[in-house]
């Protein structure tokens, strides 16, 4: 299997991809092409004693700006280590990509480049988050603003699919992240989107407020873009704000008490750590494409190849094509019968 | 000065409000007019032993419950604790009001039986905020689910007159909650919102990502009522599950451990304790209108009351007015410059 890695994405590249990229080869049983400047990566690898086999480099010269229009992706960037990253992955030079970068212009890269499945009309990043009980897919968390009712079933239709392939969770539990708990709730966006998913055939278990998110007590949240970045960065804000506050609390003479916790301290902060999850999937392209956090180090790029390869054993693409393709059906069939 | 307080709102009435009311009036120089069950206040006053000198009560034979939809208030809740309190405070018989029961009735309530200020289109739940340097208001915090760009500065200059004449803060900082700093980021919404925000004179510092909200760099963050609540919930439940998790790690031999930062483990939980902030204020609102949080606890109701005090004494309302005049005639000079 081959995995395409973006060298130049994020703010620790390309060090920290090499790094990733070193231990994947070694522990994953994977190949990787990795895309951005060579005589770089060559200098990087070398300075740093990072073996490079099975490990081929496609040279590009430029990096994606991350403040520049993601549509550039598909005009003056395309000679990025992005771009071209994904153009690999849709003429089918590797099996799925992995990259730091921009998420705006990968999720626009990933549309109309590597293309979305038949019959998904909107790609979403889709972030595993950690609970207080395993962890849930948060699906659009980013890309999609104004969405439709109909393109919120998708996302749970996929959100599902991917729980379910890729992280072995069965029969998914998916909610609809609302202001309550009743199907009355919110706006015509989720009273309509909550009558859809009732008819999807997926496992529906009505609205999730936000604040039972961290418990962890379903596998999918469904929301548009907007809410799902922001609640999205929120979960992100509040951990660093905690993580800082236990350093805190355990500096000076706190530095002895924390001995006598030291394996539930572990135990936490790895429960919580993004870096264990990998990446985020962009869901309803036609090859994996993974967006690693912007911070990701070589122990989050590791995971997130990991995260590729399985979506490439799982054929995660696939089986959202036939779940898609199953949805659409009932969907018509629930019309059908609506009109007779 | 009187507040009025709605003996039966919230998860812990009578009790925890009674005694909340007889440490304000023992504490905060105020008379208190509760409206409730009269035998069931004076039952449960003497039965855990709680004066009830300074407070007069109001009998209401009923309680609104939180289930029923937000408009009743007006019609089959007409007398509720919760309508009567409204009902006092719009005829003068009382400065400011505190109940702990459903946020939608009493926004409903405050908007139709207190009514709005002049020239403010929506009333907005303002919850104030822990955050890692201070505290912010969140505005609106979840009544009104679809907002046009005018409305969120009028939430914007509402907040600003709450955290400068309530909170203290001088040229309170106010942000627009967002996903991403650039102004072209965002719905319509948002990037409507921005270019009012930037013209309204107050200290518009521009976008805020949901990540930055706990760490306190603004004092007003300003959003629709759908996405706010959001935020709020996810803002509880986060603190919830480290809260949970600070207890499971400090217990067995953990407990021994904590010794060692007692003193940096109460300050961190003082601090990020909603219940020392008192309730959310409805801006907007001819007079004072409190919403304490659904599971208040004496402490937490009198807060709530200090706030309340804290509210009549520096007129907010009169201020929130001319705040709103002073910012609607630099729009219509905005656009008579723009016309000409």
């Amino acid at each position: 299997m081959k995995i395409i890695v973006d060298a130049f994405g994020g703010d620790n590249a390309p060090l920290e991809v090499l790094k990733g990229c070193e231990r994947a080869v070694s522990e994953l049983d994977v190949n990787i092409v990795l895309t951005g400047h060579e005589k770089k990566i060559k200098s990087c690898a070398k300075k740093n004693e990072i073996s490079l086999d099975g490990i081929e480099i496609v040279h590009t010269p430029e990096v994606f700006d991350i403040h520049e229009e993601p549509k550039e992706i598909m005009k003056s960037g395309k000679n990025t280590s992005m771009a071209v990253g994904l153009k690999l992955l849709a003429d089918g030079k590797g099996d799925a990509f992995v990259s730091a970068g921009s998420t705006g212009a990968l999720v626009m890269g990933a549309t109309f480049i590597v293309k979305r499945l038949k019959g998904i009309k909107r790609v979403a990043p889709s972030p595993v988050l950690p609970a207080d009980k395993g962890s849930f897919v948060l699906t659009d968390a980013g890309a999609n603003t104004e969405c439709r009712p109909e393109m919120l079933v998708q996302f749970a239709v996929m959100g599902s699919a991917y729980m379910e392939k890729v992280m072995g969770v069965k029969n998914p539990k998916v909610a609809l992240l609302n202001i309550g708990a009743e199907e009355t709730k919110g706006r015509e966006l989720e009273t309509e989107a909550y009558k859809l998913l009732e008819k999807s055939g997926l496992n529906f278990i009505g609205n999730i407020e936000a604040r039972d998110m961290p418990k962890g007590e379903c596998h999918v949240v469904v929301t548009d873009g907007f809410t799902g970045n922001i609640a999205l960065k929120l979960y992100e804000g509040m951990g660093s704000l905690f993580g800082k506050k236990m350093k805190w609390i355990y500096s000076g003479i706190g530095k002895v008490g924390a001995m006598f916790s030291i394996g539930k301290i572990k135990k936490f902060r790895k429960q919580m750590d993004y870096k264990e999850v990998g990446g985020s999937a962009l869901l309803g392209v036609k090859k994996p494409v993974i967006k690693a956090h912007g911070n990701s180090d070589s122990i989050a790029f590791f995971n997130a190849i990991r995260q590729a390869k399985k979506c490439v054993e799982t054929d995660i693409s696939g089986v959202i094509e036939k779940y898609a393709e199953k949805t659409a059906e009932i969907s018509k069939e629930l019309n059908r019968i609506g009109q007779n």
